[in-house]
């Protein structure tokens, strides 16, 4: 980390007695250029404050310059209330650091999730069936849109809100106003592509930029369509699964997660399809969960996942 | 398989007898059009032959319509003679069929290599070490060659032979000529470049095509010049490696085997380059020891692995 | 193979007419002491019945002595009709061998399977949502049997027949044989237990030894009760999952595929149990498809998974 | 972390001038029971005397209670010299918790090792070129002991001692007291028993208890003798390799690394041996790195390796 360092943390002391908050956490996730101090910062302000700290995971990337940061502590004993006092507490913790981005989050706190899918049911259903289990952290499946109907039946019975928005060249713009609706109505903050096969605008991303995405390839190879007719006839001996966060640039968002499997020359590109399924829900439900447990961090084009 | 069968293979007996060859197998390969029989006629020829089937090894590729097999059987007992009248039978058996490339081998004949490398000592020394262990299968390794005199009493300490041959964009003409010379003095089948950082030339290739490459990516992701560094820039959760037979095209060829391993956002290019050289070993030595027990077969632009 | 060779296979021609039967396999395996010609016999028998060999494995296991087959060819133009006339000159075929076990299987025959299961979802529904996709190959899930009546909903919503018998020590035997019946009712053919955590007794076993399990471990590591906890407690940097024939030993039986996925210190038990199930899914889904596609033979306590 | 916090840690300043250390880091590695306010004590420690945080790992293991650290930063610009004065620094730092266990470590001081090896020669290669291309970390190979010459002449061309020292049933206690005097003369910190075969004496792990074994299965399934012959005979799907620390319970101390390769019917315990040396070269290789980086940690039989 670099030479200029702050002056050291003031870390205020709050009188309000604060609610027992049993198995709670906090969490508090920095992004900024590298400086020195701001891990003897954090740790230093969850322990004054009389914090149990759970993970603390601090990375700097040396070659861009970065330093990214999370600190997770059970809120049970802590000094500063959650909510206002807590935000206004980490935001003058860190006001002596230069370009932070900065955000704090609570492990009770469900993230509310829109699903968008197609006609495939693999990605979708395994994704609710992990909520069901209690494998993805603390989330709602707010709402499932797809450009179809085949899949109404089996979310709805599932007890899930389906929506169907046909999208054609034509109707495309207005379809996303309507998606974007949808989304806003249910206070999404979360869009999960599980295989919905239609590629989302630039508008739509400015408007919600927080879309994670399933690629059925080892990216950056075999970006675009057919990844799977395109690994078949390179003669690959190995496929992939990527999740990504979607941008304007098709298949090019910052990684998240990959996995591969090994194939043979006996496979044909069908016995890829169904092998890269498999891929395809193991790599994106990894991706969703850490998102939910507040675990990835971007910056530039790159994440990091603590 | 297709309509059209030829007759029943023909398939004579040799009077004369014949040396026991305990433990030494004859491999017939196999390429051609997809046509029903082909199975059934090598199998058939063999044991009809007094031959002891050791291995068998069929595929059908219907988008290509290509058949490809491979059958390998204990020579002891086997009714016809090795060598001229072996091949002579096994060019009428197959006369009958269309397009056929094909070839016989033998387990105790030996084939010969050239390693060409730079100043890189890992996949060359792995080399080496795995053919003093009989790991690689029946080979010589005749020569090594390098533009660079780094590796020389590495390579001469193991008793083989070293030949520097300096390059230059000036000089490549030239180098490779003299590079070939070596390869033809010494009978080289197999060249393998086990980080030779040098691309040969079109020509090179048309006279001697047989040459297998490693390249430090996993492949097509990441073609050229230094992949780690592509590889650390897009963020890619996993790195991997790629032997393929080098073609004209840079880093096309067809694919004989890949490997990946998973990375985290805390390692750095050197980090990269540190755990791809492992990658790098076993791929290229996968793929030199298939070669070498005459398992790989090419088509179009691909290969099966037997 | 050894010397003894069986008189050469006679094929008789069948005169009557066929249907036509396009996309239609059949498919022989074979297990034996090893002997030569057995591959040539079944390779010779299809392409003289003019059948179009689709694929054909082959396998001795030297250090057993023992040869194992599976050969499928496309129904449409082959000689002999499917059915007796079929199963008739497959038997004669292998009349001259020693100590064959063999069976002729059909890919338009549904294999009926009843799964059992307890409380945990994950296997179960995996497996119905497979079957659903076309993923497991020609079966039917006749029935669902549980000790327990959490699932019941889930799986009759799927459209599936459910049927809960509970089992404690006491009831056991009259459990095994409530169980046993409803399979025979159904026709059941392969039992799955999909977690169903209940060891079923060798009674049991001897009245429908098709049984596939899913234990939660790399075995032989770890067998028996809470292996997520031993594997905890034992330190171990990777767990798996094995999926295994159920036999009056419990989890010794033969093996039919087996995973593993990386650990670290961070993970608790309850995280090994979060991570061990996606393991287990894929590894008894491949276990199950394998068998349904008749890849699976089984000799002495091993298997050959074609 | 529990709720006894020891006193604020109390930080002293040394007004000694220090030398610049360009490039070297130190290190801190703490295992003590779970308590609160050691990250804080160790991130605060060094942020306060001016030192640039390279890397921060730390880790609770609820189950057992027990706290894990370890803390690496830039020495350049660090206000307490190294050597004495940090040692003492420290552990005044640490005094106020109970029951700690620490070092400092610093990574310009080259860990002396000896390699204990037989006849095989594939992971002792392997650790000497992988540290003559600086692929280890900082270590010295002071020494190779083997109870057979075959290795003799390759270790030395390497640069290298080679002390045989022949073990009998009779002579294993002389043997070992040789072979202790020779590492003890050499200044000897870990020993490596790349695939020696030979079990040390309760004695011998007394007197030198740092030493690093490669064995190979993936334990704990298949320990003591002949583990791929264990595996062919099992039926598994996969074979594995586990790098430990030695103890007197042959197999059983705690677990550094692990790898599996997946293998198939067709392997036979040959292809197993040849395939598990690349599983033992890199696990052992792992190991021996992150030893040497201080990466690895204990606690009662299970290892950390941040």
């Amino acid at each position: 980390m670099a030479a200029t360092a702050p002056s050291a943390p003031l870390v205020p002391r709050y009188p309000t007695p604060k609610p027992s908050e049993k198995g709670i956490h906090a969490i508090i996730l920095v992004v900024c250029p590298d400086q020195r101090g701001v891990v003897a910062c954090l740790s230093n302000f969850v322990y004054q404050n009389e914090g149990n700290i759970i993970d603390a995971d601090y990375h700097t990337d040396y070659s861009a310059g970065m330093f990214l940061g999370r600190i997770e502590w059970d809120l049970d004993g802590f000094a500063i209330p959650r909510g206002e006092p807590l935000t206004k507490a980490v935001g003058e913790l860190l006001s002596g650091y230069r370009d932070v981005r900065w955000e704090v989050r609570y492990t009770d706190v469900k993230t509310k999730i829109a699903i968008f899918c197609s006609k495939q049911d693999h990605c979708i259903m395994d994704l609710i069936f992990r909520h069901r289990n209690n494998e993805l952290g603390a989330c709602t499946i707010s709402l499932v849109v797809s450009n179809h109907e085949d899949l109404r039946q089996l979310v709805e019975s599932m007890g899930i809100r389906y929506e169907c928005v046909p999208v054609t060249a034509r109707t495309k713009e207005e379809a996303e106003k309507k998606q974007l609706d949808l989304c806003k109505g249910e206070g999404v903050e979360l869009i999960v592509m599980a295989k919905y096969m239609q590629i989302l605008s630039d508008s739509f991303l400015k408007t919600h930029p927080n879309v994670i995405n399933i690629h059925h390839s080892f990216l950056p190879a075999f970006m675009g369509a057919k990844p799977y007719h395109q690994a078949h006839q390179r003669g690959v001996k190995l496929i992939g699964a990527t999740s990504h966060f979607a941008t304007a640039d098709l298949d090019a968002g910052p990684i998240i997660e990959q996995e591969v499997v090994r194939i043979s020359h006996r496979d044909t590109v069908e016995e890829l399809v169904r092998k890269g399924k498999d891929l395809e829900k193991i790599v994106l439900a990894r991706a969703v969960r850490a998102h939910i447990n507040h675990r990835v961090l971007t910056y530039g084009n790159k994440t990091v996942v603590f």
